[in-house]
């Protein structure tokens, strides 16, 4: 498959029943551009998130650990893109509560039902009389079946906008999630620059969305490295409004004993999971989609440790960039991820269904056209065998090209 | 001062009585190219190495680790790029035997005497049929001024040859230290792609000599990233000849408690630094040269932490390539560096002489022309106050440029 996907079909994102989406142009960092995003959720649904693990949180990332469980739930998002409104001290607080102020007078919420999110440039000022000057637009545009064009908005650096939604029958009873993301640079773990909203019309307890939501993260956007980079203002948001049209009120709702858990659970990771490669393949100046699977380590923590040391190597990625299989950088690359008593000589490389390395060196077998033809590719699977215990990971990255380098110099011009 | 030092002027570097270089072709890359050192060192010699912590470490760094304490002192380095002889498995090491047994024929020392060094692309087979056919022509090219030409034999892709030399006069015996390095790409502590020889001719003994080297390193090639990646054949030897002219044998081996240590200690430590700082000018395609101190933390292990952060961002190290005071790029990797308890409204941030964030965001007297300013140098000092305890640490990176993208994907056409 190409590394860059095509758009996702309006007509295949399917509305969930209890969100509606607005969109409008503030002209925050380009004038026409739409660059505000509403998301009004009905009465009485669970709202649950994550956010960035960066200490330079930006301020819409404090206000929503602030807001996430107020008092009448969580009842509107507000997103801005073009601005970060990180590293912007008081004042950067004080405008994101303004715009959560204004959201809020309009919809007839309290200011604290709001959760605001940002994402562009750091350490400037929002503008933030321009995105309440905008909020009229946005809050007309309201409509369920906006996630194609909310998508859109949310885009900064972005090339494809990232969409994907999935049917789930629980006990017979039909329900939908769908969701939306944003970010291709200063992506990596805890989380990326990324911004994510997923929605179902499933009625969940919030504990229950608490644990599928941590659960669907850590086999998504944790398992995706573009750059390294952890940004200030990651966000994934998880909203269950349990008012779906095949739910009569009131519906009961499901904890994680219940035996519809699992098979939302499921639904949910598969989107996040679309959705967190998606960002992958639209990595800044991406060539190259690349599954860098770690097997027959001792633990999780270890396999993790070994796929990320390979899939942040620059030399690792600039050779995928060149299709080029020099691949004692990946070797390199497991030597120093840090597993002190690795026995090298156990250690099998293989790109593809081609084994490269064994007994820590090439293997017999391999030659150098094999190793060629998979580097061909666009999608390409690194697979390490650690021959030391049961444990696996998986990671997703990509190549690392000229134009990351283009796109990341001339970010602000 | 430009980025890319001028080459050393061969006058300016010492010889270090003890020791000879001989410079040979073998045409293990490219024909025609020098690619072969032989090093000869005097009986009696004390010398001492560090190497790199990589797992897959190279076959040559396994036979160094086996012969440095070899019965009779080591007499002999022999060195080859363009292959790294890493990744090659019990086949690798014969090879680099075999290197061993012969330049040991030849000089009429034991195998076990001879510390072998490889650099170049890893994961295939050394042509030691090749380094072994340039033996004779190398040890014909022996002499003690040869400092200058073997600074450049040991170039992979560095474009300048680095070599540095010092006096110093211990007890008001005048003594010398010269050393010469490589490394450009692979660049990151314990240690870097690079090899380093550096001799002196005063009389130390060995536990001196090992205490010398690990300060000195500590110093110099452990507060160095290019890339982030640790290489798999780094070394970095220090020989003490003990055979000066001016000091008439049997010398007074110096131990650490001898009052010339610490000045001896300085002088080695200065070529290092020096050495280090010319591999991060040379870092493969870098245009500025950048110092991150990261002061007033709880303990140097955290300043190194988060001075690596910054140093390693790829996100800051291409806008120091575009010369756009992108700052919040700088405050998200102190974010992210992993210091849990950080107070991010007691840090400071400054870029030279330039206050840029102090509260949580950007300084009220910060404007974009004085950031614009500093950026536009070629040398540029990136300083943290965390504000928490007396620490200090220094590293010293360089930017990532289309260059660096260039050369590594083009590494092996």
């Amino acid at each position: 498959m190409p590394v860059k996907l095509a758009p996702p079909d309006p007509a295949s994102l399917l509305p969930v029943p209890g969100v509606e989406l607005g969109i409008a142009s503030a002209g925050i960092k380009r004038p026409g551009r739409k660059d505000v995003l509403v998301m009004r959720i009905a009465p009485d649904a669970e709202v649950v998130g994550v956010f960035t693990q960066n200490r330079f949180c930006a301020a819409p990332v404090t206000l929503c650990r602030e807001h996430l469980h107020a008092e009448g739930g969580v009842r509107a998002l507000l997103v801005n893109t073009g601005n970060a409104n990180a590293g912007t001290g008081e004042e950067g607080l004080a405008r994101a509560r303004a715009t959560c102020a204004a959201l809020a007078g309009q919809l007839g919420i309290q200011p604290a039902q709001v959760l605001p999110f940002s994402t562009g440039v750091i350490l400037e000022p929002l503008p933030h009389d321009r995105i309440i000057a905008a909020l009229p637009a946005a809050i007309a545009d309201l409509r369920a079946d906006n996630w194609a064009a909310a998508a859109e908005a949310i885009m900064t650096t972005d090339i494809v906008p990232k969409a994907a939604s999935r049917k789930v029958s629980l006990d017979g009873v039909e329900f939908v999630v769908t969701g939306i993301a944003k970010g291709s640079g200063m992506i990596h773990p805890n989380m990326a620059t990324m911004l994510a909203y997923v929605a179902t019309d499933a009625p969940v307890s919030c504990e229950a969305l608490e644990a599928i939501l941590r659960y669907a993260v850590n086999r998504s956007f944790n398992c995706i490295t573009v750059d390294g980079d952890t940004s200030t203002n990651d966000s994934c948001i998880l909203i269950a409004t349990g008012v779906s049209d095949n739910n009569p009120p009131p519906p009961v709702l499901m904890d994680d004993g219940d035996a519809r858990f699992a098979p939302l659970r499921d639904a949910v990771t598969e989107v996040l999971v679309e959705l967190a490669q998606a960002i992958v393949r639209d990595g800044e100046g991406a060539t190259k989609f690349m599954t860098v699977r770690v097997e027959g380590g001792r633990d999780e923590a270890e396999c993790r440790q070994v796929a990320y040391a390979i899939a942040r190597s620059p030399l690792v990625k600039t050779a995928f960039f060149a299709s080029d299989p020099n691949l004692g950088r990946i070797l390199a690359a497991v030597g120093y991820a840090g597993v002190d008593d690795l026995d090298v000589d156990r250690v099998r490389l293989y790109l593809g269904d081609v084994l490269v390395a064994e007994h820590g060196g090439r293997a017999a077998g391999y030659r150098e056209e094999d190793g060629r033809r998979v580097m061909a590719e666009s999608d390409i699977l690194v697979r390490v065998e650690l021959a030391r215990g049961d444990a696996a990971a998986t990671v997703w990255t990509c190549d690392f090209s000229y134009d990351y380098v283009k796109i990341n110099a001339e970010y602000r011009t």
